[in-house]
């Protein structure tokens, strides 16, 4: 194990910025908002700081996963459906077979994170994308709450 | 698919709020500290920002979670308990055989999130609310970091 | 169950500073990191604020876990390896039978989070301890985003 800390840069912070994106699925699997959430640091004229996501759903997640591939998508999906099964006998049913395994998956997940941001730019790995994902197997309308803390220009 | 960004505001930050929150645990479970998470901001007149939590352990966990019916939380045990059985072989059980499967549970979930803040009020879905989950058979003290980052009322 | 809210305390922010901490892995396992997080702390004098930590991979995590005992590492490892198997049927697979595993592990545990800091020292329980949790077979080279958002010292 080898560990190396450089590149330190300060920026002065004074602006928390917020908005709400919606986002139309349809049925489970993966949506990627990684452009939407560069519109947003454009729009707002961000520099340095950090962005910070929010969903405000309990049977979908918000995830940084590989954007190259689909097939890691749809293994993604196969993965969640093996540890939250439909079938398993939940006391909560009322919305139907799906909706169980939908909040344990959102459970797993999370509903909140974070990227940084230099010079605008989120600092994303070569291979990550920010997707929204949907656990309930028909279309839903979803909330997400973006919000930038950090410097913008004037 | 479709995406809709809305809603853009801005507003000053120049403060960094922190408090304690102590919960005692009554065994596995999940507790709800929404309440007390808005009672903090209220406390110190937040406006706009984010409001971050964080558990100091690694037997418990923070989540956010449907708060209606209470079946949900009663499955969400169950499957934490499928997915980290406590018979199954761990090397490290010197605390009795549901200590290795908390902290699996907590890695599994995490032990930090954000809720966005806008004019006060933690932008929270209709049926989410905030939880300790509790990972450990017997009670617990559990301490939990709140901190706002935005800003205050003068 | 009892909640209890104590010690708020409030302090200036105006600066966000970002730095990268590059991290040589030797296969499956995980790597304290909470040193070089204080490192960082330390070099740019924070004070009060937070620290947000944001993994540049989706086949590796980052997680807060026990630091006393290595035998939970150890178990953390075994359950990961449960609950994604190599040997699953999984479509994608270019990259090696730990591969698509990797990816799903990564997103269980997640690629961001936040530490509380306060008087420049990090909010860690007695037994936190900040880890990169490498999830592929063999050694890589992982780059950590470190992030302090809060009051610096002049």
């Amino acid at each position: 194990m080898r560990l190396d800390l450089t590149d330190i840069q300060q920026a002065r912070i004074e602006t928390v910025a917020t908005a709400s994106l919606s986002v139309a699925t349809s049925g489970q699997g993966f949506i990627d908002i990684t452009r939407e959430a560069a519109r947003f640091l454009e729009r707002i004229g961000a520099r340095d700081g950090a962005l910070f996501l929010f969903i405000r759903h309990t049977s979908a997640s918000l995830v940084v996963q590989e954007n190259a591939d689909p097939d890691v998508r749809t293994d993604l999906v196969t993965a969640l459906d093996r540890l939250a099964p439909s079938d398993a006998g939940w006391v909560h049913d009322t919305e139907g077979p799906d909706d169980m395994p939908a909040h344990i998956k959102s459970m797993l997940i999370g509903v909140s994170l974070h990227i940084p941001v230099t010079d605008g730019k989120m600092a994303l790995g070569t291979w990550q994308g920010i997707y929204v994902a949907e656990h309930r197997a028909r279309p839903h309308h979803r909330e997400v709450v973006l919000q930038f803390l950090g410097h913008v220009e004037a």
